[in-house]
């Protein structure tokens, strides 16, 4: 790789904090929003992490930091993954070599990294939320800060966004909601809202509205005041211009998000608003996703998050093909089963690329369906559909159908209808961290009466016991890691395996390892040198029942392996299995600890949490190693 | 009681099914409606039941069934509690003396009970999504049948139904949303959107509107179709005239929704539109709570769900007064606590009354907030206060908390803020059945890391673990079922108990029961009758590991109690434990059943699943009789 052009920085590298940025003139301002993002793009090309909506807020973060007594007044940035600007302004310049890595700062905001981080956000559209609980909480309080949420046009179509509005709309807290629109959320945008934007954005409003912030300019208060009063008026309270004036806000824009010359005095005269307690303001601001940088302007989707590149020569194709991964299993079962039924839709809350979709949607682009962010409707949507006769499968982040929870329950489960709940990224999640987590599903899941949980062990199982859940009449969901799997080939067919059923995969003795889904792997290589019995459990929910009670009968202690966490999994299912039928043995239940856990490389995390072969082998060798023959001899090899 | 006033219905008793009402002349519709309402009173006169909603849907379920196709098109009534109008039109008249009893019809609509059900509802806002699932399947399917979601004005506040909103504005299936604007969700209507509604019926618009049935019936197609297309040439694209246009939908509105002469022809006209597939179509309808009933309209709120009563008489208040129940107890906590604590904020979505905070927002109406339903945002709302330093404490039902399950996870646990949830209706919750099931929160809450979970055991120990729950700083959820408690007295300070300490409330031998929550009462009678012990364990998490290896430890089984999901719940975090501590011994786990539980009387439904001291002390003699001694002889009187 050739060398990226490191910025020499004779404005950035001054910048410690927002006050050195408030000490510049207006008319630095646009230098350093250069630097910033020549910065940016040479850090994040070193260190791989989002890029085309970082290169999008680098004016708009110089602006509000400028503008606004940050960390008193708050900004609450919406899912976070923008922040790389807001991060390299607030004293953290020289850390962002570290982006995402383990031990190192986090790809999102996060309150205990920093004071400016006042909020931590990743999972969309809290913001406004979070800023209106602040901003009234101040106003208890007696104090004068401002709460400042930014958001985007994709984050809008979430309902708890929609919730936030009508709430603070007749809200009185100094509060600014910035809508961040750049007509692009990770897949492209859906959905009348964005319809809506668009016509806002349009000629006849955008042309209008370019000058608007030298027009506000002009009326300062009191005049402006008056104006504002006048034109309320003029317009009449019952049709308001637009839609966010009608939840109570006062709108100003469009106004251009890479012009600090509209940006600067606009959020001058907002802040005045607030100070005089004019009520809830909205700015709504275009940008554009990668701007700056030609080859992500052009393609801000593959720019999204991209790994490490040479920023002069751009993205390039892996020379050896990466493995395959668990969503293109799901992709390519997708259009497999939809071939073969056409009863199947597929549902996405706005994640096409990263659930694995696109070919899917290429294909038969009458039976899929993005909703927009918006997991809630997702879900009960899917349920309407399956009402029909029809068989829906949702495909969603096991982080995110937390989103979904009450829909799955009330309207999918409770009527047993037959929805198929495609869990990606289920277990450790690496570099996105805590806040992407996906431990909790089975949980949350198996507690649930009518749903049926499956954690395939690898790629094949994976396909099969989709086919599996596709032909069940109740609610099931099959859940797998981010990421490739053993390598296990797939069989061409749409065979499933038995409902319910597991695998003894290798016979020991003493102990018998109870394996849920992908840690089967090294699982194996544990019984391998234990000389433990190993069982490929494949369903938490039916449990194979007889299986495990035959391991109970045939050992002396079981453990139970999960990539998931411990309290209430898949391993409590056994527990409480094995109460239920009279056995009582000792059982050492391995999975992820009662902790939040941070980002970091994978397979480190994996290794740290003890679920990597040589950990589940110390683990095991620890607890119940008098118990272990033969096999146990091994044990002086591992470690 | 005097006698209700049974209807001598001419038409009413010849009504089966919606095919019938058909069959109806126009004129005869009034007719129809006036009986239906003197039915619908005397049978919630004698059921209980809801019946402001109800009084106030009758002339739209009848102009409903009597222009659309219905069991072919499809109904999905939002909430669902308004449909008893619908319940006595589709055949279930006879039936409507068992409503919400054990065996008897539910108060919502069920697929399960009627084809003419065709989505079950009870929790609000999902009615839009199910029913554009539905239209989307029959467009699928090549059917020309219609959906139509019919929606109060307090469910449009839930971001899912804007979820909704936004994919159906764009989407072309045959949708017709009804707006049923009565301007009164259980609690008075809060936020933007409300203040925006009753601007659309306010003189100006409303004035215009009334007659627009009739207008819109003069310009049959195709001229009205022409008349149409120009009256959106002249709107403009970019500024509709509502925020429904703004959607994407056909706004037509407001209309009287006790007028069938304005009502029917609307309707007519719509399903033409439906029928041309002109798209999506949006009415809003005016209707008034308690229509017809004076004592109702007067008191909407008091007549949403009465108990028995004398139609010729109303409401009187009881001679005895009822004992204390747990959201009293809530109630006054707050209070008290809030007069001693400045920081403490009280939030709730849309649920006063029933959560208890009536008095609290009278004396602290600027620490009071009532965000609309609006479970996701009240959360997140909630995190935001707490950054702030305030100590928020969110009101919400078991199963609301549902629809906020990532915003607990995301925005308050990951960040370890200090939030108090207060979880009524914890358990069993009686004549609402299945939908309202508090049953899960012990599971979906424990696997989540930062969270405790406390559950009173008794009146005086829920206001004693609230305020333990507040000093924390750390989130602290405590579940209390509905309805009275054990009449324990409260002591008037605010000390809290220790945090994540149990107690041993009966010393025995062999068997020692573990309750947790109000189930140590019958816990107690169970324990003394067969000589064991009894453990008030008071906390899931932390769980009381000393007091628990100390059960463990001197006896020979333990017995695990809780109204909660058994998968997951209490007994499997004792399981946990146990293991962890290399503890193996019997434990059975009594608890609710994986099933979904119908409605019925609440202490019925408790003993039905084995939860009263006699199913308690025969499922514990069952599994452990041979390790009972002394009051085990107790047992034959039992039963």
């Amino acid at each position: 790789m050739t060398q990226a052009p490191t910025p020499m920085s004779s404005l950035l590298s001054t910048i410690d904090s927002p006050a050195d940025l408030r000490r510049l003139s207006r008319s630095q301002l646009p230098q350093l929003a250069d630097e910033l993002r020549a910065f940016l793009l040479a850090s994040v090309a070193r260190t791989g992490g989002h890029l085309s909506s970082n290169l999008g807020t680098v004016e708009l973060t110089v602006a509000l930091h400028h503008v606004f007594n940050t960390p008193e007044d708050r900004l609450v940035w919406d899912v976070g993954h923008q922040t790389y600007p807001h991060k390299i302004l607030t004293g953290r310049r020289d850390q962002m070599g570290t982006l995402r890595q383990f031990g190192g700062i986090s790809g999102f905001p996060r309150r205990s990294e920093s004071e400016y981080d006042t909020f931590g956000t990743a999972h969309s559209s809290t913001s406004i939320s979070a800023a209106l609980g602040m901003a009234l909480a101040s106003k208890l309080k007696g104090e004068e800060r401002k709460s400042i949420a930014i958001i985007g046009d994709g984050a809008m179509t979430a309902g708890m966004a929609f919730e936030a509005l009508n709430n603070a709309g007749v809200a009185d807290g100094r509060l600014l909601v910035v809508l961040n629109d750049n007509d692009m959320s990770i897949s492209p945008p859906v959905g009348a809202l964005n319809r809506y934007l668009a016509q806002l954005m349009s000629g006849q409003f955008y042309a209008a509205a370019k000058n608007v912030g030298k027009q506000v300019l002009k009326g300062a208060p009191p005049l402006f005041e008056l104006a504002k009063r006048f034109e309320e008026h003029a317009k009449g309270m019952v049709v308001p211009a637009t839609l966010f004036e009608k939840f109570g806000f006062n709108y100003i824009g469009p106004i251009d998000g890479h012009d600090l010359e509209s940006l600067i005095p606009t959020l001058e005269n907002i802040r005045h608003l607030l100070d005089t307690d004019s009520g809830p303001q909205f700015l709504h601001v275009v940008t554009r996703k990668g701007q700056g940088y030609k080859l992500a302007e052009a393609d801000p989707v593959a720019y999204h998050g991209p790994g490490t590149f040479d920023p002069a020569v751009g993205l390039t194709k892996p020379t050896t093909p990466p493995r395959t991964t668990f969503t293109q299993v799901f992709g390519k079962w997708l259009c497999d089963m939809a071939e073969a039924d056409a009863r199947l839709v597929g549902i996405t809350p706005a994640m096409r690329e990263g659930s694995g979709m696109v070919e899917f949607e290429r294909r038969f682009p009458d039976r899929y369906f993005d909703v927009g962010i918006a997991e809630q409707h997702a879900v009960t949507f899917a349920a309407g559909l399956a009402c029909e006769g029809l068989k829906p499968v949702v495909a969603i982040y096991s982080t995110f159908l937390q989103r979904a929870y009450d829909q799955l329950i009330h309207d999918v489960a409770l009527q047993n209808l037959p929805v198929v709940f495609a869990l990606d990224r289920a277990g450790l999640v690496g570099a996105d961290g805590a806040t992407h987590a996906g431990a909790y599903d089975i949980a949350y899941l198996r507690c649930i009466p009518n749903m049926a949980v499956a954690c395939p062990a690898d790629e094949a199982e994976c396909r099969q016991l989709l086919s599996t859940a596709f032909a069940q009449n109740q609610p099931v969901a099959v859940r797998y890691p981010r990421g490739a799997g053993a390598g296990v080939e797939q069989p061409a067919g749409l065979e499933g395996l038995p409902f319910g059923r597991g695998e003894l995969r290798r016979k020991g003795r003493g102990v018998a390892i109870l394996a849920f889904g992908t840690l089967l792997q090294p699982s194996l290589v544990a019984g391998e040198k234990l000389g433990a019995s190993v069982a490929n459990m494949r369903w938490v929910k039916p449990l194979d029942a007889e299986l495990l009670f035959e391991m109970a009968r045939t050992h002396d202690a079981l453990v139970t392996v999960e990539e998931g966490c411990i309290q209430g999994g898949a391993g409590a299912a056994v527990l409480e299995a094995l109460q239920a039928e009279g056995l009582t043995l000792p059982v050492l239940q391995l999975g992820l600890r009662d902790e939040f856990i941070e980002h970091g490389d994978p397979a480190r995390l994996l290794a740290m949490e003890g679920l990597d072969a040589e950990g589940i082998t110390r683990s095991i060798q620890q607890r119940f190693g008098d118990l272990l023959e033969g096999g146990a001899a091994g044990l002086k090899v591992v470690a």
